[in-house]
């Protein structure tokens, strides 16, 4: 009978244990679907033309005045099944005005008139169809079939834009690998009118072969893969006229391989504008087309930069206007905004920030202001800025500190602000544009408040050359500084990202401090030199040498942690994924010593290996740079090897092509050093999925075993 | 002044020390390099038609009687000089008479006269000529480039022999996959009048892609690779007459894809023998044809059995007979070796053994005796008999226990004995048939024997059928029966393949017994039911269940060990390559708790994966026997895995495909199973060359790392 109690007792008391709920690296590593990010309002929109927005609670949509604070009406999932009886949930939303909504619903859009709650038209496509466009005004769908492009019709005419035989040839899809800010194929004129696409002829990029393991037998899957100095994809403009029915292309000669990008149209849909850079990426001819004869009108300005010049951001009419818009330049060491005309007059630098802008979010009603977003004056937040487009004056729209995501009403005197920050899981916010006065409509509880976690607190170190690096620390629960910590110094350190942010966990994957808590660990991450939002300098000091400036400023992190009681200063680990990976095996093999364990992902390991758009970019040509590629290969630093390292890579990673680490195995057995290596069979560049939880269980067991 | 002589004393003592030379993995691994395997003689070799032998002593080639064991004359390299200015060193001989010898030298056969000292001939071929197979009665040298076959001959015409475009069809080369005994594609008739050669149509045998790593990109090389179940090749046999220059094919019909095996000609060149299998490879056909005709003349007789038939052997002409000859066969268990008519007679059952006989060697120079090698009754071992051809009775040449390899002069009255065993290095004989008297030659030095190495034992034990299993164990220097030894298991357990020999180190890689002493090991390698020289009741019990028989024979080695005092029972590791990786999954994955640690290098883990010949041979084919495939495929042990396992794959392995272990992989990640992997880039089905020693550190390191 005490026995019974006793085994009672230890179980309630192990409940009792459970309740300050240890995270594991599983849950952390599918936390979202576990319930461990923030929640967040889903179909959360302005209804076009209006100051009342919609956000949906569970399967029913409710609209409300931002005025007044109050729910208007709602729409219901039972209603909508009237029209839609097999529809399971409520549907994603496209566009909201005052009587329709479109979503798309398996192989078609549809509108639907919810004031009557009657079905106004359906427009179908292929169910085998991507990159799927819809335009409101042209009532039709722009998609791809294999490499193909094709136009769905309210009168269900699936119209063939292209039909090209030879498959080097793709058309209506991203080109240059997305980058340029390239996010899509397909441009849709103002008034629906006309569809321009991309287009790229791949005839003479060398093909990579994959495998695929999953066959029986294993069969080939080549995909086009041009690498850096190699030859590289010729692209061109297409318009398609959906009132005549014709296919013309733009008059660009590209046998140069220079880039198209930034594509946009003017508002009279007469003309389209494109920044083309050369092969180079030194020098932008922002010039102008005429759509009806394909021929160059003028260049309205060019910029070139001794490094790189990489816009990003398309042009931005003006409200009203045919002829002014806004353009978005490094050219003075910060992302801002000019004005320019159609006529390559430049009417003024709108904005001088010494911070970067980020992107246009729209207009007030009458024209005189642009909402942005930018960092602001803390490179780590994001912020909404109202400019008068006259003056260049600014309003800070969000206070509070962190990261902010904003929707404007198009009267532009309402804003739906979503933000979180290290301390705020995610709050969201109606709001006033002209007093700034705000509602709070959702305030996300903290979604980790049961787990037993230690703290990330952030600091700034000064690098080697003065520049302040941002930096974040993540201690385990209990933490006690009379103890001694081995640290896991996690890394990305490449261009066009950041991973020290004021949001929520600070832009850290939850498994960085659930390990840190399982295992008594420090996690430790240092923004360095070539990372993003810091300015052109900051980003372009790494031109040609890429791993020079950021393994630096990565030791500079190093020497704080040594400087720390708490640090075991001899229990050091390194991880990384893709330019993450470069800096790992980098900052293992080139400072032997530092670091004991390092587990490299899909990384890159020669940049002559790597794509010819954004290995160009930083690193010219292997045959422009020979020393520069000869520094950054990450073989000729094998024989240093001091600890473990592991390298992993998706055995069919269409980025980081596993080229870059079978390589870098040979020249170990070959140098008789011995390294770890695995591969995730059949995954890309990123292992996702559950699969997931394998690789972040592979990394950390890694570290753990030999972090010693 | 004392503090240096203290040195030096250290310095000494040290030299003392690394007297009793403790072996490295290094160079156990390159020990054929370093002088760490038996010498041997080069050139070692009969005059035809005489008692003379040859042998190389370092670059003389030294002529003696047999007879009298007198030295005749010798050969230098200097003399051959004068004809060949830039030989480097003596050349490795093929064929030699007693004024004749050959050799080849890069593009050419050369043929010498060696009394007057001058150069008899020079064929030619090109350089990248392969598969070359010279023949001095014809003078001429059959040899591949590519996909077609070619001859050269004296007059230095190069004749093409085939010439088909299409890359799927191969003539002139092995054909099956080197499977039932064949190991080339060509075949001089006796007289040198004809060449038969192999052809075949690869037109339905699907690709594997390999993958280049050493081109920039990256490229592809696809591999014809018959799997399981799917299409196969379909052979040819073509017949070049060199009198008229032309090429003739037999008339076989092989749609069905049977395979043509064991092609012998008869001694007057008007036939070709030839042993045709069903795709089932359950029934043999052994079939003459006409050369002239290319039709089938009769067949000479069949043979059945329900597991399989495997012919390894041609048939072998007795001497001075056109009608009878020999075959070898294992219809009544055990190869014994048969005498036939062309006519289909069968004359009689030559030998009646319950032990293996592994080739015919020759003929006495009255043909009334053959030579053949075989295990004799302890089948650890191989030796030479003497048989009567009339009465089968048979004497035993070669008496010492051992392994031995014997050359026979073409009187067949004196012996050439090459031989070792667990104690002898390599001893050579030269003796006399008719009394055994014999003289050592070479009794090589141990090379060992300055190294500090423990003891390689045989055992046999009683597997659970009673059979008997042969084994061995290897203990490490300064062995302490009072002590507890982790132990590794070697295996490989497939057909045709023996581990347990009775010849130097057992049969052992030289690292084995080096890994024992270095680390304090057991090394244990048993020889299970399945493999080589037991006769077809020990192999074949494993027909379509791959893998059961030899897991419960392991396991009996296991419970072996465990019986063992000086065993620790919770420390046993396995270790196997290619069969042996198959073993090495299956006994850890199927066996749970038994080994702590598993290293499957190129291992099969779905039979499916393995090719046509040697897989359906044993599997049948998965149509035919789904649940023998599903038993034997390891992907369905996998979350039985406790402990660790590491896979290696040679990244282009063309036997056992990369696929094995990548699916493998795959399914383990799916099931959230932790395993690790390495693989050789570049490496095909072995490792070998300098990178071995990074393969073998890299098995051991892992196993000592975590049999724990």
């Amino acid at each position: 009978m005490r026995r019974i109690f006793f085994i009672l007792f230890l179980t309630t008391f192990f409940v009792g244990f459970s309740q300050q709920n240890t995270l594991t690296i599983d849950d952390a590593v599918l936390g979202y679907y576990k319930g461990l990010y923030p929640t967040s309002l889903q179909n959360l929109k302005w209804v076009d033309d209006s100051n009342t927005y919609v956000f949906q609670k569970e399967n029913e949509l409710i609209f409300t005045d931002a005025k007044t604070g109050k729910k208007i009406k709602s729409l219901s999932l039972v209603q909508l099944q009237v029209i839609y009886p097999t529809l399971k949930r409520f549907p994603l939303l496209q566009e909201i005005t005052p009587t329709h909504f479109s979503f798309r619903n398996r192989n078609s859009v549809e509108i639907v008139n919810y004031v009557t709650n009657q079905k106004k038209i359906s427009i179908n496509f292929d169910e085998k169809a991507q990159n799927t466009e819809f335009n409101s005004k042209a009532e039709a769908i722009a998609y791809t079939l294999d490499n193909n492009l094709y136009i769905g019709t309210a009168s269900n005419t699936k119209i063939a834009v292209t039909k090209i035989d030879d498959e080097n040839i793709v058309s209506g899809q991203a080109i240059h690998r997305s980058e340029f800010g390239i996010v899509k194929g397909t441009f849709w004129s103002p008034e629906g009118n006309f569809l321009a696409f991309y287009q790229k002829d791949e005839s003479n990029v060398t093909n990579y072969p994959l495998v695929d393991i999953t066959t029986y037998p294993a069969s080939l899957n080549n995909i086009k893969y041009p690498m850096a100095g190699q030859e590289s994809e010729k692209a061109k403009i297409g318009i398609y006229n959906l009132k005549n029915n014709t296919t013309s292309y733009l008059n660009i000669d590209t046998s140069d391989e220079h880039y198209l990008t930034n594509l946009s149209w003017t508002p009279d849909e007469k003309y389209v504008l494109v920044a083309e850079i050369n092969r180079d990426q030194n020098h932008v001819w922002f010039n102008k087309y005429n759509i009806e004869t394909g021929e160059k009108v003028n260049t309205l300005f060019e910029e070139t930069n001794s490094k790189w010049t990489e816009p990003e951001y398309d042009a931005v009419f003006l409200p009203n206007s045919n002829t002014n818009f806004l353009w978005l330049s490094e050219r003075d060491g910060f992302m801002n905004i000019y004005e320019y005309t159609t006529e390559g007059k430049l009417v003024k630098q709108l904005t001088n920030f010494n911070w970067v802008v980020t992107g246009i979010i729209g207009f007030d009603v009458k024209g005189k202001h642009v909402f942005i977003s930018g960092t602001g004056k803390d490179a780590r937040e994001s912020h909404t800025f109202k400019v008068n487009l006259k003056s260049g004056k600014y309003d800070q729209i969000t206070k509070q500190e962190g990261t902010h995501s904003t929707l404007i009403n198009s009267f532009g005197d309402y804003f739906i602000d979503s933000y979180s920050s290290l301390n705020i899981p995610k709050n969201i916010k109606i709001g006033a544009i002209k007093n700034g006065k705000s509602t709070t409509i959702l305030e996300a509880e903290n979604p980790l408040k049961e787990y037993n976690l230690g703290s990330t607190e952030f600091l700034t170190l000064k690098g080697v050359d003065g520049t302040d690096l941002y930096a974040k620390i993540t201690k385990p629960a209990n933490f006690d500084p009379t103890k001694k910590y081995p640290v896991l110094v996690y890394v990305y350190g490449g261009p066009h990202a950041q991973l020290v942010t004021n949001s929520w966990l600070g832009g850290s994957s939850l498994w960085m401090p659930a390990f840190a808590t399982l295992e008594n660990y420090i996690v430790f991450t240092l923004d360095n030199r070539g990372s993003a939002h810091r300015g052109f300098a900051f980003e372009s000091v790494i031109h040609r040498n890429l791993g020079d400036a950021e393994i630096e400023d990565q030791l500079t992190g190093i020497d704080y942690l040594k400087s720390l009681d708490y640090v075991d200063e001899s229990r050091i680990a390194v991880n990384g994924w893709s330019y993450g990976g470069f800096m790992t095996t980098s900052l293992m093999l080139r400072n032997p010593g530092v670091f004991t364990t390092a587990v490299a992902g899909g990384p890159v390991t020669d940049w002559k290996y790597y794509e010819v758009m954004y290995g160009e970019r930083y690193m010219d040509t292997p045959q422009e740079n020979p020393e520069g590629y000869k520094k950054a290969k990450v073989h000729n630093y094998i024989s240093n090897l001091d600890g473990k390292m592991l390298l992993i890579h998706g055995s069919v990673d269409p980025t980081v092509v596993p080229q870059h680490s079978m390589t870098l195995l040979q020249e170990a057995v070959k140098q008789k050093v011995q390294v770890d290596f695995f591969t995730y069979p059949m995954h890309p560049h990123n292992v996702r999925g559950m699969d997931r939880v394998h690789l972040v269980k592979k990394m950390l067991e890694y570290i753990i075993e030999n972090n010693k």
